[in-house]
């Protein structure tokens, strides 16, 4: 997608070998047209597989969840929340993730009934990095018995694990930027 | 808002006198079209007060903000962070901020470049409980020498402190539902 590519290009900064910092316009300071953008071009891809769900992680996949489920015709977003909240849910469909950039290990989880069984699920997330996070969503809708009907992402770091090993599987993987490597604290984008 | 109290009387859950649940349509499984109406309605009341940013927290102020954003003409969204992440941020405004939910303290921030001296400042949460993570919120605004413009919130616990300290400050704060009672595990709206 020529404008995120764009963006990440002009404002996107490499921290170290592995990470891509892109928190002036998408994870933390959020351009809104670029979201909305970003979202119409996944919903594009995705809308012919007919999703009737969009299931994400919080807090930084939510925003482009949105957007997506919005040009989708407005379908329902869940997002996977973190544990160890007061109001516990009565039926939790739960997986763990680690977190790359946080380096630490946690359980989200899932209202099992908002994910019917056998409705057709869209997995959105802003970044795939070690897929670490798209593997629990994955896990949360077999355990629901719904139906993967593709991962969305907005950035791709195709020099980690995560995007060969969901192919690998046969994934119908859709990302808007492809980011191939650092180079001498270059981001190269696909 | 009719169409949010209809939600709330239809589908939200009173635990306990203060708890009240509402993650079937606004922050755990998010009814879309629903979301945009609020959000539209938060722009209908703060337009005239020129925001230039809408400022919120993660992870459940985030979806309410970007529509509210969008209705704003696209307007940039920052939602405050949780802290301890690898990729540090070089300078951060940090606030502390209580959860009613979670019953714990933690930190906050925002980069302070994201927030120019001086813009019009917009906060945005779903909820407004004791109104701790107002507050938090305030602090960022007053420390980025920007300036407040309102606070628009989707579901105001008014039985609780939030609302009453806000208000009292003279800030102007603006709710799309107002809850003023659970009574026999029954939730009154306004």
């Amino acid at each position: 997608m020529e404008a995120l590519n764009k963006m990440i290009q002009e404002h996107g900064r490499a921290i170290g070998n592995d990470i891509i910092k892109v928190d002036s316009f998408l994870n933390h300071r959020i351009d809104t047209p670029l979201l909305f953008d970003m979202g119409r071009s996944l919903a594009c891809y995705f809308a012919p597989f007919k999703p009737e769900i969009v299931l994400t992680i919080e807090a930084s996949g939510i925003a482009l969840a949105i957007t997506t489920a919005h040009a989708l015709g407005d379908i329902p977003v869940i997002f996977a929340k973190k544990s160890n909240v007061v109001n516990k849910f009565s039926d939790m469909v739960q997986a763990e993730v680690r977190s790359f950039t946080r380096r630490d290990v946690h359980s989200v989880g899932v209202e099992r009934t908002y994910i019917p069984v056998n409705s057709r699920v869209l997995i959105v997330d802003d970044f795939l990095a070690d897929g670490c996070a798209a593997e629990a969503l994955i896990s949360i809708v077999e355990q629901t018995h719904s139906k993967l009907v593709g991962i969305g992402i907005g950035i791709e770091k195709n020099f980690q694990q995560g995007a060969k090993k969901l192919r690998d599987k046969g994934m119908n993987l859709f990302s808007l930027a492809i980011i191939d490597a650092i180079e001498d604290g270059q981001i190269v984008c696909r």
